[in-house]
């Protein structure tokens, strides 16, 4: 948000009201929490049915006893039933434990221990490595490649995705193994990844020949609407224009049925997958099949999926569209704030008055409503305008979101009008 | 075994016989499998009722919707059932996901990349990294242990543990980072670990500041009689020897519950469970707690744990006392080969004439007996004797184990037949 084009006369006037209304926030004694996407208990209900699964019928449908040990890459129904979800082959996708997230740090670990399938050495003996990151971003993305030491290069989110231009200037650098990316209805922006933008990560040049972009399709049938988006099978682009191995995607069943308890999913090339399994294989022994078949019977088929999302449309959409009315009753006057409306996901991104993010969320706890901290969506969680915040409606009632959105647009008015005073001065 | 030990008078008198009764077990057409340590359908259905577990009661007794994200050290329930079980405070142990082999990999995993909390310096910076492997052992431990580059050096084991004066020489070395052990019932000499020899592995000098126990306790509960073995609470006799932070304790529900689909624990001091979250909670954002709960439904508490057990002993017992009988009635006037007789665990350690464990694997499976291969207990799978094989007689019926037993007692006798013979060539 550019300072030139606040209505700062307008912002000023109205000083006293939002002082008292801030006032009046601070006595409320409220305990509101807006920081995490995690599904309320009304969604979680949707799948009250998995937690009696699989009961004694715990032969897979091929005859399988799920109960002991083996097979490593997971139920083979339940990898066709979200290959067909997703658009791609059974046999590119794997079914695992609960966590993508898991995975995914262990997709980096391992290449950074032992090099992954393409690598001329590990990453851990490469003089250095970066990553690019698109910003605003997912932290626990982010803390992966801080841990390891990858020095993470920035590029700003467009409406169509990542800045394509400063990804592929930054690619080219033999040093840059790979990339971070949310494709639909990103983590915290809401911006799915057009088709072109998609070809584009597909076809670019890359330095690094184990470049590896990794494709965390967590919110793929997340809509908020009546509408599904299209799911780009980006293993295809990428063996079509030569690079089959460039996409590590992602997803799971986290947000569908239970956070925590749900089945993730690893899709990519066979030698990538190969390479997973080898070392996976030494890790363990095999996946929790059990869940896996519960799954399978919950779902009982791609549709089945769909349905339960269409539940949870039906939960949150609500809370978005309550939360979006307010942000535009209380802020849009002021011209003090962007924001994002988002078509499916978990989050609305905020973008504030540069040099007053952290003050909001500040105020805002003081008032007894806690955000998610200021820079949390940038790597090393600094962001450098200091500007964004990320919304996560999903947990709070409608009404308690009421109360808590009108508070966090108090929160924002006043922090704009002592950066204001403050530059003044 | 000692090749002058044998009854080869006996034995080459006998040939004609053994001979016969080889070519009898070709033409069986056998499809019969003793190669690895899975419970039967018969012990899985004792947990049949965890399958409907939780059901609609995902609430645990302490207030927690299991359902959602969180709870990075597991439900608190559960670990203070697993801590009165093992004898350990609960807040030394954590619970995870179904597997505690995926928790030692990150374990050594993690020190190569980062360092444990007492590393001078990351492993994979180290000149070396040497390991202690006891012998017969895990071929899974041994797996890891080779995929990270260490040097596995072997210590025999004796009948109260590793040879403890092996090991106390070999820890002097500051390149020798740490050790495996499975404590209770061994995987596959079935030996348990003394007292004296505990206090010896926690009181020992070790060259390395991170020198690391592996005490994994995969079969602390697994009994074939009546009685339970005392489990040794190392990280106490650690903790007052001046060590505490010498033994990763393991242990899991894997053979207890569901094979690939239980609990897995990690016990340990304060310091290496903090440093062990501390990259945890950036690979994940917490285990599966829904199964946590519905465990700790099905236990109850650690009494019926052992409940438990004692029908798995019932189910196993007859077993193992049928394998060991054969072995007796076939082998034993020919002293060709030694063997364990377990009073615990999964395997019956066998020890043939040197130079014909790998030739009796394969004159089985000629004959559709598949045994696990000769090697599998040693580093690198490889026996420098070619002596021992480990037998697993739980997945098969009680029927068909009296079959493959005396198949493979014949194969023992004619390979010994044959190495006399070459021998005397």
């Amino acid at each position: 948000m550019q300072r030139e084009n606040i209505n700062t006369e307008q912002l000023l006037a109205d000083k006293a009201e939002i002082t008292a209304a801030y006032e009046e926030l601070q006595g409320a004694g409220l305990n509101l929490d807006l920081t995490r996407g995690k599904p309320s208990s009304e969604q979680l209900d949707f799948s009250t049915e998995l937690l009696s699964l699989p009961g004694d019928n715990f032969i897979s449908p091929s005859g399988l006893d799920v109960r002991n040990y083996g097979v490593l890459n997971g139920l083979s129904e339940l990898r066709s039933l979200w290959g067909n979800l997703l658009g791609i082959p059974a046999d590119q996708v794997i079914a695992g434990d609960a966590s993508s997230l898991n995975i995914m740090f262990d997709l980096i670990s391992w290449s950074y221990t032992f090099g992954n399938n393409d690598s001329p050495m590990p990453w851990s003996v490469e003089e250095e490595v970066k990553w690019i990151c698109p910003v605003p971003g997912y932290d626990r993305h982010h803390s992966i490649t801080e841990l390891f030491g990858c020095e993470m290069l920035t590029v700003p989110m467009t409406s169509t995705g990542p800045d394509m231009d400063a990804v592929r200037e930054l690619a080219k650098d033999p040093a840059v193994k790979g990339m971070w990316t949310v494709p639909i209805f990103a983590n915290p922006t809401g911006v799915t990844i057009t088709r072109e933008v998609a070809q584009q990560l597909a076809e670019m040049e890359t330095g690094a020949p184990d470049f590896r972009i990794v494709w965390d399709n967590a919110y793929a049938v997340h809509t908020l609407t009546d509408e599904f988006p299209e799911v780009i099978n980006v293993l295809e682009l990428a063996e079509q224009a030569g690079n089959p191995n460039r996409f590590w995607f992602m997803s799971s069943t986290s947000k569908i049925t239970l956070a925590g308890a749900g089945v993730a999913f690893f899709a990519s090339s066979k030698a990538n997958l190969d390479w997973y399994g080898k070392i996976a294989n030494i890790r363990g022994i095999g996946p929790n099949k059990v869940n896996q078949l519960a799954h399978l019977q919950f779902f009982g088929d791609d549709e089945g999926v769909r349905a339960i999302m269409r539940k949870h449309a039906g939960s949150l959409a609500p809370k978005f569209t309550r939360v979006i009315e307010i942000l535009r009753r209380r802020l849009s006057q002021y011209n003090v704030a962007e924001w994002t409306e988002p078509e499916g996901g978990y989050f609305i991104s905020v973008d504030l008055l540069a040099g007053t993010a952290s003050r909001v969320v500040e105020l805002a706890k003081e008032a007894g409503v806690s955000l998610t901290a200021a820079g949390a969506t940038f790597p090393l969680k600094q962001d450098p305008q200091d500007s964004n915040l990320r919304l996560a409606p999903s947990m709070p009632t409608i009404d308690q979101l009421e109360v808590a959105m009108n508070g966090f647009a108090t929160c924002v008015l006043l922090a704009a009008i002592e950066k204001l005073e403050s530059d003044a001065s």
